[in-house]
């Protein structure tokens, strides 16, 4: 494993990504703000299906706490994007990802992201145990 | 009036709104698909104002059954626009607004558009009659 | 073919397009104006995989000039969504295509779109006919 | 000054962000993802207005090389959004800006977000210093 996850080796799942039009800005690259769309939409797509149900409607939901992105190179449209995920960190009530970003063809990620999930109720927004469901549906992830 | 809508005198109400570093695309001008952002925002942003409530939390919501756009000059950020707002028909179920984009600036339209509500109940999504506190908000939108 | 575009069959070639989380809105279904990002991918997409080149540096560009949806079902992340094309009308300046929205599950469309293409002159903004380039891809758009 | 920059005192400029509808997701508030085109927005919605000049078209330009935020409280259109700016560091090739966002009627902020821009010559993408014009458009937003 490379020491700050750089290579598709470094993650446990992937999630290919279509990249937009409008993706792309002034530059004709992917604007920075996009790439944690992707982190967003890589995260939240696998819980759900590794899960297997709307984690939406569970009653406990996980709050985005904190997120962080390193830009290596450019990722423009029409070419589509991998996002590989890896579990840096199983806490009591917060999970946390590291995603890179890879273009369709590259061993190499276009980005380093890193995703901090907490756990609240949907209602009180109160902190809570990351749930059982969700801890399952993560096993995967764990870095080896 | 102008017969389509071109100008700032055909609207009876105005959005300011801040346009952002990313509603630019490759072009270097906003991206058409974000003026259907400012129309969505300034329909639900007056309706929130002037109804004087949290639209989203009424037993009747409105759906965006069908818009179309119009693009006669370019946006660009970071001039802010004006949406103009006016109704082009109150129905017992639907709200049709037309919308005009007016850069800052500027007495002619940026772009035309149309907007058309439909009333259902939030829950069962069955058509409903347009609220009481929609009409009232509606109001001073008529065309006169 | 169905008299107003609402199955796969009327359309000739289709772009696959992921959904993203931030793609939902209050309301839990894909925010109407994200619709149109779709439109606008798949039409561009089409054009440089046909074109095989990147349009957006080519002499002549195709600028937006109307767009409009029909929103008949609601879309929803994680699922994909299906984006079909067929041309209405290839004019000597202008492209009008037809856009199918379909659930990657559905034979029938979520949203019915229509974009039309203004080809112009990249530097000076005049109108100029459509590039032979853009007209030999555009060939198995045409609808049968 | 607060030590973490939580307050609207520890800020040196700020920039009025209007929220839209489809900022909110499917939980009721501001997607995570879209706190950065605020950061976006403000950081070259100052530039360009301190400047007195389109940044974009200048031999130099930014590049985002890293970007970070902490999430402590909900936005939530409609409600406009206030960015304040102060300088991190000032860097010969690069600038660290600190980003506090706060809800029009708060003082303690929603989110604190760092940026960092890379200058980089505007065809060979190779770095460069900080171009003259942008050192002078920076000074008002040092850390006193």
């Amino acid at each position: 494993m490379s020491d700050d996850h750089r290579l598709r080796a470094d993650y446990r799942a992937f999630r290919r990504i279509t990249t937009r039009w409008m993706d792309n800005d002034s530059y004709g690259h992917v604007n920075n703000v996009v790439y944690y769309s992707y982190f967003d939409t890589a995260v939240n797509g696998y819980l759900i299906e590794a899960a297997g149900t709307d984690i939406r409607t569970l009653p406990a939901i996980g709050i985005v706490a904190e997120t962080s992105c390193r830009f290596l190179a450019e990722l423009s449209f029409p070419e589509p994007v991998d996002a590989g995920l890896v579990l840096e960190k199983l806490g009591n009530s917060s999970v946390i990802y590291r995603i890179g970003l890879f273009s369709a063809a590259r061993e190499s990620a276009a980005a380093l992201g890193r995703f901090v999930h907490v756990y609240v109720d949907r209602v009180s927004r109160q902190v809570v145990p990351v749930p059982q469901l969700i801890r399952a549906a993560l096993e995967p992830l764990k870095s080896r």
